[in-house]
């Protein structure tokens, strides 16, 4: 294990977007927009700031546009919006934006929940927005969720999930991440799955969005890395919970993904220092102590001298 | 990666002892007795019922004697206490224990804050009581804490680590638990330290003690298993926190690491759901919420039907 490690890492911080939209709190435009600006000193470059879905179903991010037109990042970092059709794409390419991300659901029937579509219904629309992107210049990202898991279906089937990773690719889409909404994901099926998919979606094309719902997020990239992945998505303090099971942990925290791949000699980018600052500002924006545990122990280590031990025998 | 896994794993309980000494609330006799009795009852083979220290310096386990002479288990379970010194010995040999665990530091910072010995007059005390022990057939476990990390002196250096675990090998221990006392241990590093310590000590003698402090445990867990360690240490619920950062996780979840381990198609013998309502119980004893994650996330399951996602395009 471990001997074929890449050198270098993408770090696809989506935390300003799918961290918050899972967020109770909604942060005011100027702490969003700090929170993006530190994220970008500390090294990420490539960010998810917002979503241009209706503030009907995502009030926390109803400020996206002037969210995304505020914003100042060195020419390096690369912002990007989830946006879930024609509309939402105007808004992108108002707020001036260069990438853009498209949705879509591995089952038929969390798509259906989660949008009110059959997956063929999204990909007529997702097909519309990725042509108009291709013209106009525009990098496309796809995800895809519950490839490892569905919170209605249960166990998803590999082949399912690899024709619609055909169709996405048909599409024209630059990359693509595959989801693990419910933190199902295990390091086996994840060596599975992405050398099935490996057959038709490029090594380089590929990314992994873990939760950590069951502990296991860690443990999954280094099953991706062993299977040749080289973009990992991750949450700025582990924001946004998990949305099948609140109260459990969700996406997996960007400090913890930082810590094991720099412990792996690989290289991200990114201080994690100042990640860990980007951490406390999440925490005073949203008001809340955030789930990372990476955060946790650099706050507690921070916050003085070394804590003296409780008690003796402390294994 | 994951080619050479073993067939079975034991999972070691330190829950009832290392979890509760170092959490705040103290728990009555008859819950320490109904939670060893249900991880029993959940399949656990291994548990480490409570210590015999001083109760000056364990307030929270100074009713040991009487946990260890009322809990009722089958004959497959093997209950151990931990002994500081001859007097605790004695305790445990009244209580009836066949086997017993010592505590050793990894360094001497550690070794005199904890227990204000020096690593070599702490050696001396373990060498009486494991003398004894062998001439009683009582079995021995010995913990090394602070291999890969210590609080106040950093980073150990593995080559120091060897010689005492040499010492303790001399001694007669029959099993060496090596303890990341402040969770700072990584894939990696977990590696060396197991190829460097095989040479003396047998694989099937090692045992590894993870803290989830920067969330690390379970990828941790997959290194020593490709190392070849088949024995690892939890706490229910994830039970104890770090008792250098107060807030921080502590002891890997018992629940995360046997969904781990079955995840891979290692048998432990446990009972994961059973092993959820061990984690329930425990949280009912301690009067709060712990933070073993596939814990919460089997808890929020249960608490109801699959609950509704807040808003559309959840990745």
């Amino acid at each position: 294990m471990l001997e074929h490690l890449p050198p270098e890492v993408t770090v696809f911080e989506v935390g300003p977007r799918d961290g918050l939209q899972n967020e109770a709190n909604f942060v005011v435009t100027s702490g969003k927009v700090r929170l993006i600006e530190v994220l970008a000193e500390a090294g990420l470059t490539k960010i998810e700031i917002t979503s241009f879905v209706s503030p009907k179903w995502i009030p926390q991010l109803a400020d996206g546009l002037q969210v995304a037109t505020t914003v100042k990042l060195p020419p390096q970092v690369t912002t990007s919006a989830l946006v879930p059709n024609l509309k939402g794409y105007e808004l992108a390419r108002k707020a001036g934006l260069r990438a853009i991300a498209l949705f879509m659901s591995a089952t038929e029937t969390h798509s259906k929940k989660n949008i009110n579509k059959t997956i063929t219904q999204a990909m007529v629309t997702l097909k519309e927005v990725a042509q108009l992107a291709r013209q106009d210049g525009v990098k496309v990202r796809g995800y895809l969720s519950v490839v490892f898991g569905c919170p209605y279906e249960g166990q998803v089937n590999a082949d399912h999930v690899a024709k619609i990773v055909s169709s996405l690719l048909e599409i024209g889409i630059d990359e693509l991440s595959l989801g693990d909404t419910i933190g199902a994901a295990t390091p086996l099926n994840v060596i599975k799955l992405v050398k099935l998919l490996s057959t038709t979606l490029a090594l380089n094309k590929m990314a992994l969005h873990f939760h950590d719902t069951r502990g296991t997020a860690l443990a999954n990239v280094l099953a991706g890395l062993d299977a040749g992945v080289t973009t990992f998505d991750a949450s700025v303090g582990g924001m946004g919970g998990c949305p099948y099971a609140p109260g459990a942990a969700g996406n997996l925290a960007t400090e913890d993904l930082v810590y094991l791949l720099e412990s792996l000699g690989i290289k991200t980018g990114v201080d994690l220092d100042k990640l860990v600052t980007c951490g406390q500002i999440a925490q005073e924006i949203l008001g809340k102590q955030l789930p990372g545990k990476y955060l946790q122990a650099a706050l507690a280590q921070r916050s003085g001298p070394t804590a003296k031990p409780r008690r003796e025998t402390n294994v």
